[in-house]
């Protein structure tokens, strides 16, 4: 998939010093391109059968939403604090400076249901090794994350349950 | 549509006194009910063609980059301040209570590009009047909006131009 690293645009020093970050948009906007780099996702999905595909806010909502819509499998959103209404199961989770929090609404999915998580792409994997927890507090049945982006030297990996698949599409 | 309403949960008083939320959740988890609700958002895309689908974060890019990736139409993302990166162009728009901003990035599409804005839900219509103004600002050439619910008694397509379509599958 490295030939399409040429549709994502890197900024340097976005959001903010020493960062370099990778935007998909590009991608997006073109559906052949998007649809190429999201192929083996399609297969994966046909392989794992999950019964729901689990999107992280927000940039984790494009992608998740366009597999799930197009595979017929039920999208989950999995939010930021507050944005979910009803019922939530919430947790908290530290990042470089500070804490953030995700939260999933209680009852949105029966017990043990089998949840892939999706995000556009594994940093330092704080934020998908939080909604990954999220999902089992929630009684999911987690059994793995894809990701379309892996910046493999965040080493991301390490946060997220070793036990479980981790699928990225494209590695820097 | 009306027959899908059992499928949205109605919240009292989210996210404020007053306010009952609809909350579509229960509708992207069930694949059949979302493709049935969607199907004259797809045929609508089959008629008027556009170019791009302009999603609002972040619940309007649910739905929108689902339909795009479907139909394989470019998605564009409209965003909440500092969100995008690389060159915006931005608006402004006022809400019940204070302010709010929106963005899109400068060189994301063709100048003309048709455009149709999508969103889940239409209120008031200042996010949507908004980012429809966003749009022809940023060169575009905006078609209609699209939304799943509209909220009819907050006569929010008196905030959207008058000289397009605004299709909405679900009235309250």
């Amino acid at each position: 998939m490295d030939h399409l690293k040429k549709y994502i645009t890197e900024i340097n020093d976005y959001p903010k010093k020493g960062i370099v970050f990778k935007d998909l948009n590009p991608i997006y906007k073109e559906p052949k391109i998007w649809k190429e780099l999201m192929f083996p996702l399609q297969n994966l999905i046909s392989t794992k059968k999950p019964d729901y595909i689990a999107g992280i806010e927000s940039r984790g909502f494009i992608s998740a939403s366009a597999l799930a819509f197009k595979l017929e499998i039920g999208l989950i959103t999995i939010r930021k604090p507050n944005k979910l209404p009803g019922e939530v199961i919430g947790t908290n989770y530290k990042l470089e400076y500070g804490e953030d929090r995700l939260e999933i609404q209680q009852n949105i999915m029966e017990k043990d249901s089998k949840i892939m998580l999706f995000d556009d792409l594994l940093a330092t994997g704080g934020t998908a090794g939080a909604a990954g927890n999220l999902i089992k507090k929630a009684g999911g049945n987690l059994i793995g994350y894809a990701f379309l982006v892996e910046l493999t030297e965040l080493k991301g990996r390490e946060n997220l349950d070793s036990n479980l698949f981790v699928e990225t599409l494209i590695k820097y």
